[in-house]
C-alpha cells in the first residue's frame, strides 16, 4: 500500500481533523466526532438537509456540507454506514424547527441506521423525512428500481434539495424537489482498477489488467459485465447506451451531466471521455445544460469513472443554478 | 495501462475538446489549437496574464484560466513545453495594449520557447515581461535558487499576479507582485508511485513498493533521497524540515499553504497529511492564513503530494483574498 497515513485503523479520525482545519470557513465539528456541520447550521427558518455515508468517497459526503447544500453529515468508517446515533446527532445539528430532509443513498446499513435515527428524533419532536437515492442503473433491473444503489446522482439530489431549502421551501417541498431530482437521474460506472481499504491492506475485489468492469459499484460491488479494456469512445457509448434508454432520456431533453472520476484516474482522461459522451448526446438531440467533470464522488484510489445524467424541468434548472459553496462544489452568480 | 483514452498520441487534443465543452462559461478555444483563453480576454485596460507548460498536470495549466487569474495558456504535449508559437499566440490573445505578464515555471524548454515568443511579440509591439517560478527547494541548493524548478508554487504566483492585474496594476506592478509571491514561496514533493505517459506506455522512472522519494519533481526528476515509506506524520516533518529553514519561515509568520496531491493519492490522505503539517507549523508559531488541500497540480496518476508555503505580507494577503473563478480555483466574497 503506497499510502499517506498514520494508523490504518484511524484514517477517518485523522482525515476529519485535517478536513475541518482546511475548511473552517465552511464547516465545524460537533459534539459527536462523526458529525460535521455547516458553520451556520441550524439556519433559522430553513429546513435542515442531512446526509451521511461511508468514508473514502471524497468529496462525498462531508465535502458537500456548506452553504445552500448539506447542513450536517454523518460520517461512517471507510465504505460503511455511519451509526444511527451519528445520523440522529446530524438531525439535531441541522434542525432549526422546520424539520429535516435526510437525503442519502440506498444501502442496507444506511437504510437501517436512518430508520432508527428517525425514531430517536421523533421523541425529540424533530420531523425527518427521507429521499433514498437509487440512481445506479447497473445495480438492479428497471422493474426493481427500489433495489438500486445510490451513487454520484446523490450530488444532484443534495444540490437540488439544498437549493430548495435555501429558497425557503418547506419540508414537503424540499423532499418533493429532491425526490424529483433523483427520479430524473441515472448513473453507471466503469471500473479499471480495484482499491484498497487501508485497514484491510489489500483489495477486496480484483479487476485484471487489460480489463474493465461495467456497472461496478462504489465499493467494488459486481457490475453487469467484464470486458477487455476499451477506448474512451467505446466506454462513452456503453455508458450512454446503459442510461439513456433507462429513464428514458429523449429528443430535446435538457440534462445535467456529472462525469466523476473514481479517485485515481487522471482528470485529463475524464475530459477525453466527456468529449465522447457529449458527442453521443448531441447525436441523440439531448442538450447539455450544465456539466460537472472531475472527482466528485470517488472510491479511494480506484481508477474509472461514473456517468450521471439528470433530466431537467424549469424547477430543477433554477435549483441547479442556485449558488452553492462547499468544498466539493462551488458555484456563484456573477 | 488502465487508461480512459482513445489514441495515445492524441490525448492532449482529445482532452482539450472535453475541457472546453465543460468549461465554456469560463474559457474558449483560439485560432491556435494549443492556446486556451479566458472567454473575456483580452480584458480592456487590464494587463494580460499568460502561462503555459506541459500537459498532464491538471488543473495546471489551463485549469487556472478564467476570471482574475490567467488570461491565456499555452498548452504543451504531456510533460513537454508548449512551442514558442503557442506562447506567442497566447500573448496576442491576452494583450489588451497594457502588456503581458508571462508567469511560468523554470524548465529549459519553457525558458527557451518563452524567450523566442517574446522576440516575436516585440515585433508586434507587445511588451512581455516574465516571472520564472523556482519554488521547488529539492531541485537545487539554496545558493543556486535560479536553477530550481517551478512546481505548485506557480498557482500562488498566478493567483497573486492575476489579482494584481484585476485590481488595475500596471505591467511592472503585476510583475513585482508575482515575483514577490514566488520569492516568498517554497515547495517540496514526495512521490510514492511513478506515472506513465500514455504515448510511452510504461513509467519513465520507478519508485519501489514500500519506498518513497523525497524531493521528486513533477516529471519524475530525481529527488533528494529515497527511503522506506514513512507515516504521514513523518512525511509532514520531512516536508516542513525541508522548506521552513530554506526561506526561512519564522516566528509569527503568516502563510498560505497549498497541499496538492500528485494525481492518484486519495484526497482523504491529503487531509491526514495536512493535519500533521498544520500541527508542526503551530509548534513553530507559523500561522496558516489560508490553506488549499486537494489536487491542484498533478502528474498524471502519480501517488504522492507536494507541500507549498508562501509567506504573506499585507499586499499578498489582499491579493490572495481576491475573488477568482477558474476550473481549478474558485473563491468568491460572500
Amino acid at each position: 500500500m503506497q499510502r499517506i497515513i498514520n494508523d490504518p485503523d484511524m484514517v477517518v479520525e485523522d482525515m476529519l481533523k485535517g478536513f475541518v482545519k482546511t475548511h473552517n470557513d465552511l464547516v465545524t465539528t460537533t459534539e459527536n466526532s462523526r458529525v460535521i456541520k455547516y458553520k451556520n447550521a441550524p439556519v433559522k427558518g430553513k429546513v435542515g438537509v442531512v446526509t451521511g455515508g461511508g468514508s473514502g468517497h471524497k468529496p462525498a459526503f462531508i465535502g458537500y456540507v456548506g452553504k445552500n447544500m448539506v447542513d450536517a453529515a454523518a460520517v461512517g468508517e471507510i465504505f460503511s454506514s455511519p451509526t444511527a446515533k451519528a445520523f440522529y446527532d446530524a438531525f439535531k445539528e441541522a434542525d432549526s424547527g422546520e424539520g429535516v430532509a435526510c437525503l442519502y443513498g440506498n444501502y442496507a446499513g444506511d437504510n437501517m441506521n436512518v430508520k432508527i435515527a428517525i425514531k430517536m428524533a421523533q421523541k425529540d419532536g424533530i420531523t425527518v423525512k427521507t429521499v433514498v437515492a437509487n440512481d445506479d442503473v447497473a445495480s438492479s433491473p428497471k422493474d426493481e428500481v427500489e433495489k438500486r444503489r445510490g451513487v454520484a446522482g446523490e450530488i444532484l439530489m443534495w444540490k437540488v434539495g439544498g437549493a430548495k431549502a435555501a429558497k425557503g421551501g418547506d419540508l414537503d417541498e424540499v423532499i418533493a424537489a429532491a425526490q424529483k431530482a433523483i427520479d430524473n437521474t441515472r448513473s453507471v460506472g466503469i471500473g479499471l482498477t480495484p482499491c484498497t481499504i487501508p485497514a484491510v491492506g489489500k483489495p477486496n475485489f480484483e479487476i485484471e489488467k487489460g480489463k474493465m468492469e461495467v456497472g461496478i459499484g462504489h465499493h467494488g460491488e459486481p457490475g453487469i459485465f467484464v470486458s477487455e479494456l476499451k477506448t474512451a469512445k467505446e466506454m462513452a457509448k456503453i455508458m450512454c447506451d446503459t442510461i439513456i434508454p433507462d429513464l428514458p432520456f429523449g429528443y430535446e431533453d435538457e440534462v445535467v451531466v456529472v462525469l466523476s472520476g473514481l479517485g485515481a484516474t487522471p482528470v485529463m482522461e475524464l475530459y477525453i471521455l466527456y468529449d465522447d459522451i457529449e458527442n453521443i448526446l448531441k447525436e441523440n438531440n439531448i442538450r447539455v445544460y450544465r456539466s460537472y467533470v472531475g472527482n466528485y464522488f470517488t472510491s479511494l484510489e480506484m481508477m474509472g469513472a461514473t456517468l450521471t445524467m439528470m433530466k431537467l424541468d424549469d424547477e430543477l434548472k433554477e435549483l441547479i443554478d442556485e449558488e452553492v459553496n462547499t468544498m466539493g462544489l462551488k458555484q456563484f452568480k456573477e
